[in-house]
Parts: C-alpha cells; structure tokens; sequence
C-alpha cells in the first residue's frame, strides 16, 4: 500500500532557479492533502502539478524566513478565485499572523473562506494537528531563526478481516469491531477461535518526516527514527561547508549522516541553493554514506 | 533608433496559468529600468528574462488589487539577497504602505536599501516621476476599483549637429549647445549661417502608454494619442463581452477600437484570463480593427 504522496513544489532555497520555487510542499496523506511551507508561485506549482487543493485544509510553516511563506497571500486569494469556500488553518510559530493579516485585510477582504491561524512553539516536540487516523507532531531544529520540522505519522491501523473465515464461522456483524481491535471470537458452542485465524496483521503505520531549515542536528533522531520518507534539506554541498555552518543550513553529506543514523527507509533531499547550477553533485556526496537517497526536484513525487 | 524596449514578465490576468505569470512589465527607455506591476513571481521573470534590475529604481503600481503587486515583497527580499544597495521607490494609489510595511518590517528588516512609498491620484493625469529625458504621467482608467494607466514620454531631443559642417565653419565647441538648440551660427566676418545647414533634425520623441486594468474608456484618447507603442489590456473575447462589462475589464475588439481612435503606432494586448487556452483568437478579433496588434505573451520583447 504506498497511497501517501510527497509532491515537491519547489526546491530551491533563497533564490528561486530558472523555473523552478522556492520551498513548498504537498503531502497526500489518508485521503487529506497537507501543504507543508508556502514559497513564493506555491499557488502556480499546486496547479501546475495537480495537487487537489480542495482537501487541502492544513498548512504548516517551518519557520518566518519569506522563502517560506511569501506565496501564502497569492495562493489564498487564487483557491477563492477558483471556488473555495472551506476554511484553512494555517500552523506557524508566532508572528506570522500579524504580518499577514493586514495585507489579507486590504486585498483579500471579499474572502468566501476564514483564514485561521494557530501557533505552536518552536522549542518542543508538540502534536499540533490530528485526525483519527494520523497525526501531526513538530521537530524543534537548528535554524539562524526559530525553525520548527514536521513528523507526519499514521495512528495504528485495525486489523483485516478475513472475509471468507467471517462467512464460515457466521459472524455477527456487531462483533466485527472487537475482532479487528484484536479479540478472539466465541462462538455460540462455546468454541474459541483465535484472532489470528480471523484476522491478517494491520498494515505498517506510514510516517513522513519534514526538516527544513535545519544545520546537522543529531537530536532529531529519535524522534524520526524509522520513518518511511525523510525529507532533509540540502542546501549546500560539503566543498561549502563554512557557508553552511555560518548560515545554520546542511550539506548532502548531513542529511545523509541523520537518515543514516535515524534508519529511515527513504530520503529526499532539497532546499537547494541556486549557486549550484548542476545537482547531480548532492547525489553523489549523499549516496555514499545513505544510498537510498533521491532529489527533491520540482515536480518531483515521491510515494511512500 | 529603437533603444526603447517593454518586456512582458507576466501576461495573464487575475489567475496565473501553465509557467506564465500575473502583471508585470519591464521598460526600459532612456537607459533606465521602470518596473510596471509587479504581480507574484515577478522576481523570477526578471532574472529569467534578464532584466537589469540594478538600473530599476521606481516601480509603478496601476492599482491595488493582488495580481498587480502580491510580487513585490518577494522581489524586495531576492533583490537584496543579490546585493542591491540603492533605494527603491514604489508609485501607487493610497493603501500600498499601509498593507506591505508589516511584512516589511517583519520578513525585511534586514534590507541594505529603502523602500519609499510615493502615492498618487487615481482621479486626475499627473506627471509622478521626471528626469531630464522624460517624464511619466498618470492616466486614469475605470476600473473596480481605482486605477491608472501610465504615460512613459520622452523630452523633447535636441537636433543633431553635422560634424563636417562645425569643421569645415571652424564652429568653437562653446558654441555648439546654441546650435543644437535651434540657433543660426553667425561667423566671425559676420555671414549668417542657417541652422539647418549644421544640424539634422532631432529623433523623435518617443512614447510609450500602460493601460491595464480597464474597461472600454474613450476619455484616454487624448492623453495617449500617437504613441509609439500601446499596452491595452484585453482580459477577454467578444464572446464573453457581458463578463467583461461586470468585472470592468476590455475585450481584443475594445483595445484594438482605442488603439485605431488613438493613432498610435503598434499595440501589445495582455492581461488574458486563464479561460481561453489559445490566445490566437485575441489576435484575431483585434487585427481586423487596428492591424499592427501583437500578442503580449510572457518573455517577448517589443522595441519602440
């Protein structure tokens, strides 16, 4: 089962390139779509690579640098042009509403929909969003400002059913729930039978990891430990390291070292600065030391 | 000499579509860079068309609404990041400041150069910028809301002096700023030599007019009567006249009408909506009605 999606909207840092945008993030996650940091021209790479905005009722910003969130007012005033009239909450840390919200006044006052706002701290590990079936949980990183990642994580799935051993033992409906939650069925006779002969194990919990803008920081590990897609920003190569250093980002040899060390299944790297014309360097420093690694380019997706 | 030139950054209207851009106009005239909105991702059109941006240091802002200025706090920011350090001044209707100072204090402080917020009349034609070359007058338009159009016009030149004839009447160098202003040229023994004899007739003053966004408006005529180039906005086709006439946009047919009315020399239409996916039909309403019609589309360049 691989239906969550990371579609990358833009991977450049700062600078946007020839084409291509600054941070900005679409995660298809059970059946909800998540925006994850809104650079600038979000709104022209969500339509250009077909993300159903319409689900689309979170948006999580990483940190108040504007390459992160200077499309937010374009791509607001742009879903009520096309129709939308659900809310949107957007999770950030502090501030960003008060700079916001003067320009969504004067521009966007005609709104069908609330922008909402809801901050979270920088500082802590905090579960700021959840469903029934998954949950949102920040990473504090290591950033010139405060910077928050993003652990995106299923909830446990039930078991499945087997269709043909319900039919056989006729079973009652209303006891479906407590065999999927784990329990043995007792038939009328007093006969146990075992879940395991009704049921087939849960599927794996998915989870997908966000960090970004962060310098090397091994106290992310526990906490991604495992996760099936790490998204690490990669700004720099390790020939720039004294820029990477001075500036709180990482090179492609960092990322590679924290997906090494958090045992991930899969990384992505991103956030490229626009000093490097040709990327194929940050494979080549990131495969050696985590192999499964891809880039995060534009338009790029990923299933996990 | 056609050293004047207008670059289309962004030629649709209220919604961006596959990789082309909201408004946003670079003129260059006299050596100098003007920025004519500035809706999102204008910054990457500039460096993608290769725009000099060092030069550009007055932004004209035709009116309020977010697909003629959402790319001004990012243009701001990258232009700084690229070392800018001379100040920046934007010309726009009352309310600009009011909306984009919290975000520019808030994601800008850092700024190596000054933004300066120059405000004009929506209700009156009024030069709003001069150098010794030319001037830039407002015109207004009728709109949804108040808006101006933008006469680029160049000072009157002086004529041209025929190096062979200053030789050949030992004419001294302090005398030539007379003879280029229009005076005769009289010889130390007294004989009057005609101006016209020493000097060829100066080039044309060249003019360029901005009208976007707009409704069918007779009353610009006058004011922009035999430019050398026209921009008309032509959000729409005759098919769709009634939307046009609800949301005080023109049709191809309006723009190529006010062109023919105004004598002038070539238009450029823009501005389309995202509806129509082959803009060949604006050129085909408009070019029965005035024949020098070209299509504004994102990157081309039209000399005047």
């Amino acid at each position: 089962m691989e239906d969550n999606s990371l579609k990358i909207l833009g991977s450049c840092a700062a600078l946007p390139a020839m084409k291509m945008n600054q941070s900005a993030y679409s995660l298809e996650m059970n059946a909800k779509t998540f925006l994850i940091d809104c650079g600038e021209n979000a709104q022209q790479s969500l339509r250009h690579y077909c993300v159903n905005h319409s689900k689309m009722n979170h948006i999580f910003i990483s940190h108040l640098h504007g390459d992160h969130c200077f499309g937010l007012i374009g791509l607001i005033s742009t879903l009520d042009l096309l129709g939308r009239r659900s809310d949107i909450i957007i999770h950030s840390h502090k501030g960003l509403e008060e700079a916001l919200r003067p320009q969504l006044n004067f521009f966007c006052n005609y709104l069908h929909f609330k922008i909402n706002f809801e901050t979270f701290s920088p500082f802590s590990s905090d579960i700021i969003y959840e469903n029934e079936k998954m949950s949102v949980a920040t990473i504090p990183l290591k950033h010139s400002i405060p910077t928050s990642g993003f652990l995106f994580q299923e909830k446990p799935h039930r078991r499945h059913l087997k269709a043909d051993k319900a039919k056989f033992f006729n079973i009652p409906i209303e006891q479906y729930k407590y065999i999927l939650a784990g329990e043995d069925y007792t038939t009328p006779d007093g006969t146990v039978v075992p879940n395991n002969v009704l049921t087939l194990p849960p599927s794996p919990q998915k989870s997908f990891a966000y960090l970004s803008d962060t310098a090397y920081n091994e106290k992310v590990i526990d906490i991604i430990n495992g996760v099936d897609l790490l998204f690490h920003e990669s700004t720099f190569l390790e020939k720039d390291r004294a820029r990477a250093k001075q500036t709180f980002h990482s090179t492609a040899s960092d990322a590679a070292r924290i997906a090494a060390l958090a045992h991930v299944k899969k990384l992505v790297i991103g956030h490229f600065s626009a000093r490097y014309k040709d990327r194929k360097s940050f494979l080549e420093e990131a495969k050696p030391i985590f192999d499964n690694t891809f880039l995060g380019n534009d338009g790029i997706e990923f299933r996990f």
